[in-house]
């Protein structure tokens, strides 16, 4: 097993990344204050991991919610039967949330932590490759509203992440590569070594060598780590993050949640900044080639597949968290391994990025 | 006009207090950071005060969302029409939003900042005295659930809190006998001069001196605020404030919202636990008279009238927030001035304090 930490004064927690995780029961409850766990899963993840995760807290008053499986259900209503099921069993503050399962559960999961009786204890076990390695760890938690992605949330960090790579089995191949592409992003953005390292074993990789994806995990939240600890609250560099997902943002608001997933969408959206990054003088045609290739390697698509028009693209971007005053803040690549936030990009250049992407419909 | 801080590190910030405030635009003016300002209210407040406070605003963008007027409404479900409206006008992380209204307004506007985009700047303007001297200060914020009183909520403190004694002047009666009940509170809690003060002036408090009211104001804003500058998250002794909630709340959420206006429940709690303080030796029947004198010289109730039996009673009580691993804490007295958490209280003298005011129906 490896360990590493996100370091954030009192808030500071351990991530654990290895194989048979789930049958390590101190892990857990080592975090765990009070008497009264919530297990909060879905209905796909529930008959894989929910008794395995059950039978670690022995001892323990125990009850569960199971969440129907779907960005779509990442809504306050939803993260409301959460409170519900909380009230009716009578849990107090003393009680500890269980996140088990992909991003959307461990999103609906902190943020009724956050929220329940102001904020009770968490814990998160991500069963995707995504959630392992972006959302699980740094604390942003929340929910969709209809007019925009993740507009609802909070800062909230868990006691623990629990990454046991032996769930990734049961994960199909499409959501493998969503994941992927967030591996991919922490090279692009900062870590030139480690986009090397996934162009060189990214065959084995999609064939889930199991030490080849211990380390690409690490080293993602490693990164992932590093950068939050930082800016917790993403006043500055947590935004580089960011990479890729007010392009995709847009993809996944106009074509609806599900077309795309999460991981499809940033794919095309950091190829679409490393074209406005090349655009704007950074980036070679090699460099974006490169890129192609590497997400063309990992299965992700790199056009967008489905209607959209570049002037609703424009409109959907304008409504991202990004936005700062009006004006649209992009993540860009000074160079591959490098990215920095662009308030001053060229408009035409990225009325000309995004009317190529839109064309390949 | 006063002022005085709630010191919490970087989270520090004032509290004025003083007649004709929302005269004055810079007193709101310095505290916001960007261009866009929601002003959110209900549809009491609006008619009176939403057009002087909108002419504090000149050169912003300003919008505005007016609520229904009601404790009924404080919901998830409100919280979201704030969260659409701030969608709809393409508001940004870098928006403020102002409480203008009593507690509802407050802790609702309160838990809409702290969620849109995962926190955005806040401003309270409390328009009630219980609002003025409770709810608008200490960042607790926060919706009803069916199930329990203030369930959802976050910690989240505004950016400067505006009391302006002038709005008083339209508060009904038993709106402003309701605040008094949180004043008094103070004094019975930790400050005996002040209880002395308040028996000494509650003809004139009662009567609206203006001087008089902003005195107890203010020192009711101070008491809260030494409080909570030593315990924001409420580990410990924040938990003073809560002197009869648990048991007003009960009484809230059997009648129903707005059967009891929430200061009148408290009223009625904080006798309980005067009650239940006398049965377990500390106060005498001298200092219960005290306290039942100074509630009724303020218009309060001092029993419960509606039907509720004893076993409803325990029950509701059993879900308050302030149940830890299944145990009911309470706020009692020591003496009066002198409050204290207790765990240890006899069960049988509990239930015989409830008995005999749910007697009283």
């Amino acid at each position: 097993m490896r360990q590493l930490n996100l370091d954030l004064d009192e808030k500071s927690y351990p991530i654990y990344i290895g194989q048979d995780l789930l049958s390590n029961s101190e892990l857990l409850t080592k975090h765990i204050a009070g008497k009264q766990v919530m297990i909060v899963t879905n209905t796909t993840v529930a008959p894989l991991y929910l008794d395995k995760v059950k039978a670690l807290l022995e001892g323990y008053k125990i009850s569960e919610v199971i969440l129907p499986d779907g960005e779509q259900y990442k809504t306050l209503d939803t993260v409301n039967t959460i409170f519900s099921a909380l009230l009716e069993v009578r849990f107090d503050r003393s009680c500890t949330l269980i996140a088990l399962g992909g991003g959307v559960v461990g999103d609906m999961t902190g943020f009724a932590a956050a929220s329940y009786q102001r904020g009770v204890n968490f814990i998160q076990i991500p069963t995707t490759l995504l959630s392992q390695v972006d959302s699980s760890v740094g604390g942003k938690t929340g929910v969709n509203h209809e007019l925009g992605k993740n507009m609802i949330g909070a800062f909230y960090q868990p006691k623990c992440v629990v990454i046991d790579m032996d769930t990734l089995d049961t994960l199909d191949d499409r959501q493998y590569s969503a994941g992927m592409a967030e591996v991919i992003k922490y090279g692009l953005l900062g870590n030139i070594e480690f986009l090397e390292f996934l162009e060189n074993n990214i065959d084995g990789l999609m064939a889930r060598d199991k030490l080849l994806m211990i380390e690409a995990v690490y080293q993602s939240c490693l990164d992932k780590a590093n950068i939050v600890a930082q800016d917790e609250l993403e006043a500055g560099k947590r935004a580089l993050l960011n990479l890729g997902h007010t392009f995709g943002h847009a993809i996944e608001n106009i074509l609806g949640y599900g077309v795309y997933l999460h991981g499809e969408a940033i794919a095309v959206g950091m190829l679409m900044a490393a074209r406005l990054s090349q655009s704007e003088g950074f980036l070679s045609a090699d460099d974006i080639n490169r890129v192609r290739g590497l997400l063309e390697n990992a299965n992700l698509p790199s056009t967008i597949y489905g209607k959209i028009t570049p002037s609703d693209f424009m409109k959907s971007m304008s409504v991202d968290k990004k936005v700062i005053d009006g004006n649209i803040r992009l993540v860009l690549l000074r160079k591959l391994g490098d990215a920095f936030i662009c308030n001053n990009y060229q408009d035409i250049l990225l009325d000309q990025v995004i009317g190529e992407f839109c064309l390949t419909t």
